[in-house]
């Protein structure tokens, strides 16, 4: 026996102050960004402690003109497309339209200096945009009281910029984590139908609508208003629509026409613009969207509203959007970072959001994040650093000075065609499928927030799919799927009985593998799972169970309760007369196991290092004169 | 090499109502209830069924006069420690003590009937009690309006028993494992804390106090009305609570003479009601009860107040209570169970708590449970069946229609002492010195109950700690503690390198063991802390890693979030030009590789059953001739 040589390791526990280190290292540094240049001389390590913080430092001195052609082409495409999705998302946040541009403005340079990926592109996003009119328009009409009400937009994207920069500071990006990807597709799909809806109302031409999101109340409006209807809004709607998702459709066929897509919407905007103007449409029905002042950002500190009577709502407004827009951007930035083999810090990244929103709260600007759409357009039209943010920013300053007024002339049926079709994207029906294909609790996840959402609102959907997934994972928690293990014939290997039916199971010896950290929360079912296996293992053998070996490799932690089972379990076994074996207990829980004399009691010779080395020694101790049949058994397992 | 024969399993997945239905198993029958009677045939399976939601069939035929002896003995012992609890909690509650005598006569033969433990004894909680108080004292008076209080009390206790029956119908006793041990030690430290303040009240002689249950407020009360202070009762109290104290520490010290604590509370009232008819106590500044009428408990089932105004309260008190006394009750039942080598019934012990406090609400009881003190009486009075709780029904039934006017005797300050013996004894400090110990978490979880519970109110203790333990419990989901194998020489086994230094790391090969489910809570972790392995693993050896192995034995279940990730943790090693090997997938986690096509990407060779197996796969593949030191090793290996 080849392993005779090596025991257990009964070693002295670590001292707390060395465990709780690297659990706290585990906890909110796994990835330890300080690795690089833990052995660097002071001056290197304050010079890449500076770069660390301002990633900024660390490109710009190797970045030349090779790079600034790439980024300035992806600035510019951006730019086409940041300017109509400005305006149309202020819309949708019932914001004045010039707010949309002032956001594109601030907010990417800020970014490029603190931001450390080199795919995202900065600029507003719909779900937020429709959600903050959502959350601030029930406690301030944005129609009675439009200055109120975009001093409170300004005040909750400050509290956003101060809750991302507190969860980045204090390495909470985990937090994202709680977010999966199924409730992600869910509410993201059902924003998208619920927004979608709401262009209703400038493709139709209506002028009444309802402030409600959900389907039922729209599809009600709809009706009510049906009379408001102008076809020549339906028409114009109609034929922009076409053009956006053929265009769309070439760049799926074609991946190398991707600036087709990218550049149909300013082709759209600027067809209307014409039309509006030439043909003179306002007068045929087709409103416009009208009063877009030059000039840049004005400063708008002095609007921040601490009012304790809006307090609570602006503080739950900012939080809740800032959670969606962080993991709107930290999703997509990672997506575009593994498929370019780039590493990217959710945490940094967080705190590069949360500046860009404090900066943006002084500057007339409105919550910004890492859109999904821009952020793909940018990609595909070969980005190379944050430098295409900056390229943004500086196209943006040129069209709020020279170009503004221009853009007055922007038809609303093309701003609500050009939502309609981004949206259209966002329904992610194969993903969907996917889920119910392959996982339908995710499935389930993912349609309470679409469902959620679509028929009830934005943070109830977000609520009930988030609420799902954490029943999801305490149930993993509280279940954890032992299973027997039997031994497959002519090796030295034992697997679970059930997915390998052809192992042989032991005479008088059962040998249980338990997965995941035994704790309160399982302890009790761990318990009466492992005793139900010994009634079934003699019900279905002639022998009684003897030995009972219970395999942790992978029990990775425990805590008081999960000890006190095994004490517990100990006892119960002891008057059942069957013996308890543990074996390849991991080093934290074979360290709360001695301090809790556990060890003591059940003895060191019950510890064993593989199942093989528990089982032989077992077969030493049963009763051999008793049972005929173990003699053999053990010369064939001796030989494997 | 003998394991060749053997693949790893890529049969069929299986449907999914077939896991489904498993699942569900697991969850809510997890100890498999109708095993015993599943192969019987219909009129056996009719009558077993019936014994099993009603447990009196089971053990009463059995019964005999030998076994009645026991019970009758420990019957009349629990007897005697009721009737001064009873009324002492009553009290607690602020309600007339009469309503303490009725909730023992009652319910235990509800119990009787319907419960599965053999050791619980059916009274009345002082931590509940107290909790009912502060609950719906903060709605209703019990000094201004009692009759209405008093009701409000019964419909709680309505509420209770319907929410128990729903919890226990349901399986949902699952719900008792989310409050950890260490949190029930803390809550009950604090409560017992806190109680034992309030009877200063009692032992002082005061006449005036707060009814706030806070350290501070108490003290700040004791010191406002210390001039209330009368000698005679200080000096009674501090004898009953010395005579008390003397004898508990007799049966610590003697087992045998546990009749001495148990009798010792009927001793110290039956003095103290001596002293108060015979010394006229009461002129001397000693208050008694007073007001006991003879009579069994009146039908209150139209006392039951469903008003709009006090429902959200009545329900509150009804849940938080029900909830406390359930997991007290389940707790003391199942740890006398352990003792005694039997099982209890989780769901059909709280089905039974149910039962009892809702016929309870219908004959002027309030809540009941299994008390702690109370059980352990039984069972050292060496009690056999739920009999006794049958012996104490009917004792206490004597005892309303004969001698409840005897009580009213009962000084004040002898109910004082007694409750104030009885929780010192439920502050465990070997306990909480054992946590910190062991396991500084729990340790803190608990000291979060105990301060929350003393210095702030009882519920926010509770929330306080349960939210710690939620907290805890999601962050081992988080962060799961992957390790990095090592080989141990001249074995076949690999193990936790850091746990096991003397192992040995192979050249170009990284072995991952991963613990515990891996779903949207941790696989970015999961990713970033692997792609760290790869860096560090660079650092440390001059050979780059080209084989990275997962060993998944210890990962019983995975969701789309997890496949998804391996999937990307695929592609981006492909970028680095290292080859993704798997070891040992579970069932569940290899049904849903092979639905997400995961298998099909990396192909079924990277799939193995066993690291040595998959080692000897990745050495073949190695080229050999750039690495010279891969030949001995690998003979080396093949020998082993």
């Amino acid at each position: 026996m080849a392993n005779s040589r090596h025991m257990v390791n009964f070693a002295v526990p670590r001292r707390f102050i060395t465990t709780f280190k690297k659990d706290c290292k585990e906890t909110f540094f796994p990835d330890d960004p300080f690795r690089k240049f833990r052995h660097d001389r002071p001056l290197q390590k304050f010079k890449k402690t500076v770069q660390y913080f301002i990633p900024v430092f660390e490109w710009l001195p190797a970045y030349n003109f090779r790079l600034l052609r790439y980024d300035l082409l992806a600035g510019i495409t951006i730019t086409t497309l940041a300017i109509p999705q400005g305006i149309s998302y202020a819309k949708l946040a019932d914001l004045p339209p010039i707010i949309g541009l002032y956001s594109s403005f601030v907010p990417p340079f800020i970014y490029a200096l603190f931001g450390s990926s080199k795919n995202l592109a900065v600029g507003t996003v719909a779900a937020c945009s429709l959600l903050l009119h959502e959350t601030l328009g029930a406690a301030v009409s944005s129609k009675d009281d439009p200055t109120l009400y975009l001093h409170l937009i300004f005040t909750s994207t400050f509290f956003t910029g101060i809750f991302q920069t507190a969860l980045g500071f204090s390495r909470l990006g985990i937090l994202v984590d709680f977010l999966s990807h199924s409730t992600i597709t869910g509410f993201m799909g059902g924003t998208a139908i619920i927004i979608c809806l709401q262009q209703l109302k400038g493709l139709l031409g209506l002028k009444h609508f309802t402030t409600d999101t959900d389907v039922v109340s729209v599809i009600k409006a709809v009706f009510r208003y049906k009379d408001e209807c102008k076809w020549q809004s339906v028409v114009a709607g109609l034929v922009f629509l076409c053009f956006l998702q053929t265009a769309r459709y070439v760049r799926q066929r074609k991946p190398k026409l991707f600036w087709v897509s990218a550049i149909s919407p300013m082709a759209v905007v600027v067809a209307g613009c014409l039309y509006a103007y030439f043909g003179k449409g306002e007068q045929h029905g087709i409103a416009i969207v009208g009063d877009l002042k030059k000039g840049l950002n004005p400063i708008s500190i002095h609007y921040l509203n601490f009012d304790s009577r809006y307090l609570p709502v602006t503080i739950r407004a900012g939080v809740v959007t800032g959670l969606i827009a962080m993991v709107e951007g930290i999703a997509i930035g990672r997506s575009f970072a593994i498929i370019k083999n780039e590493q990217v810090d959710g945490n940094k990244e967080i705190i590069a959001f949360g500046f860009m929103n404090i900066v943006g709260s002084f500057t007339s600007c409105y919550l910004t994040t890492g859109p999904f759409s821009k952020t793909a357009v940018n990609v595909s039209s070969g980005c190379k650093s944050a430098m295409s943010n900056v390229v943004q920013g500086a196209c943006m300053m040129l069209t709020l000075l020279f170009l503004a007024p221009v853009f007055s002339y922007t038809p609303l049926v093309a701003l609500a065609a050009i939502i309609t079709s981004a949206m259209l994207g966002l329904i992610n029906y194969e993903e969907m499928y996917h889920l119910f294909q392959v996982d339908k609790f995710d499935f389930l996840i993912c349609m309470a927030a679409f469902f959620g959402v679509s028929f009830k609102s934005m943070d109830v959907g977000l609520l009930l799919s988030v609420g799902l997934s954490l029943l999801r994972a305490l149930l993993y928690v509280a279940r954890p799927a032992p299973c027997k293990l039997g031994k497959l014939p002519e090796t030295s290997l034992y697997r679970d009985a059930e997915q390998y039916p052809e192992t042989t199971s032991l005479e008088g010896i059962l040998v249980i593998q338990l997965g995941s950290p035994i704790y309160f929360a399982n302890c009790t079912y761990i318990r009466e799972r492992i005793l139900r296996y010994i009634y079934e293992e003699n019900d279905a053998s002639q022998t009684e169970v003897e030995h009972l070996l219970l395999d942790l490799s992978g029990v990775s932690s425990t805590d008081m309760s999960g000890i006190e089972t095994f004490i517990e379990l100990g006892r119960v076994l002891k008057g059942k007369n069957i013996k308890l074996g543990i074996v390849n207990p991991r080093i934290e829980v074979l360290e709360k196991m001695t301090l809790a004399k556990f060890v003591n009691v059940i003895g060191k010779q019950a510890f064993h290092l593989s199942v093989e080395e528990a089982i032989q020694y077992c077969r030493f101790t049963l009763d051999d004169t008793r049972k005929p049949t173990a003699e053999p058994s053990f010369r064939n397992d001796d030989a494997a």
